[in-house]
């Protein structure tokens, strides 16, 4: 199957508190675009199993962490991979890197109060947070710092919305011929 | 430029003794493909910039490394790049595991004795080996368990055959039909 031509590397990246939607958002919209694109998912989960094992949570170990995300998406990007990448990302600084670094960087702020997160709770991490268990936790006791001009902006409220949200950010990838 | 239809991903991975001549004929490989085809180098210099900085030679740390070149070959190979990949890796356990995983995966023995490659000694590195000054050092006090089966072998003594050399794994990978 020929996909080159029916699309442009890019690096969708979400950002948004733990529990904000990020990763169902991110999963949902791999799963409308693997077959036809070539698209690549990028998570936590995915990083550590595979490249940044053993990296803590300094100011050093953070750099470094977000570097070889950077890398990866850089080259799959470089090459003509559509990259989906979800992570908190709180600091404005180290979204940048990633900005600077890729090819055709696209900004989703998963934009879900802080409320609806702690609510939602899914892993049970604000509970943990807010006791003290968890320390520099972003919304709790880490800032997360909003992004100023994000491409796409959605509240991952998204029991209701789930499939409106992922369709708007299919529609941006068709309208600025990321993908065709 | 539409490149996809004109090649597989694959990964070219050459092995060989420290000095044996890998990284210049994959270099020289890479600058004869890239423009024309999506091609990646990966060596020791470029992961350790990116992913494997702080791992040292221990079992444990050469197994984590080998896991992650391993994990950037496999996903650039699935979507349909050409890897050329030069490291030393000495273990048959080791170049098992990236073969496994990746698509497309060539071994190119890089099959330069022992003494040209210590002559040569390019960095000085088989000089402090002799002295005790680097342990572990593959060829002199760790060893190199050569490949059994390797798509390509041949012998990095290129001062005169660089060329011949490049065209042999050019022509290689035409003929299996990896470029077009």
């Amino acid at each position: 199957m020929n996909l080159e031509g029916k699309q442009k590397g890019f690096v969708l990246w979400l950002t948004g508190l733990s529990g904000s939607g990020k990763s169902t958002i991110a999963d949902k919209v791999h799963e409308r675009l693997v077959g036809d694109y070539k698209v690549e998912r990028l998570d936590g989960d995915i990083v550590r199993e595979h490249i940044t094992r053993g990296l803590g949570f300094s100011k050093e170990d953070r750099d470094e962490n977000i570097k070889r995300i950077a890398y990866i998406a850089e080259v799959l990007s470089r090459h003509g991979v559509g990259v989906i990448a979800s992570f908190i990302s709180p600091y404005k600084e180290e979204r940048k890197k990633v900005q600077d670094k890729v090819t055709n960087y696209i900004e989703v702020h998963v934009n879900t109060p802080l409320n609806i997160c702690e609510k939602r709770d899914v892993k049970g991490m604000y509970a943990k947070a807010r006791k003290g268990e968890i320390p520099n936790f972003t919304g709790v006791s880490d800032p997360y710092e909003e992004p100023e001009n994000p491409h796409i902006s959605v509240c991952g409220d998204y029991e209701e919305n789930l499939e409106k949200i992922v369709n708007e950010v299919i529609d941006y990838l068709r309208e600025t011929k990321h993908i065709m």
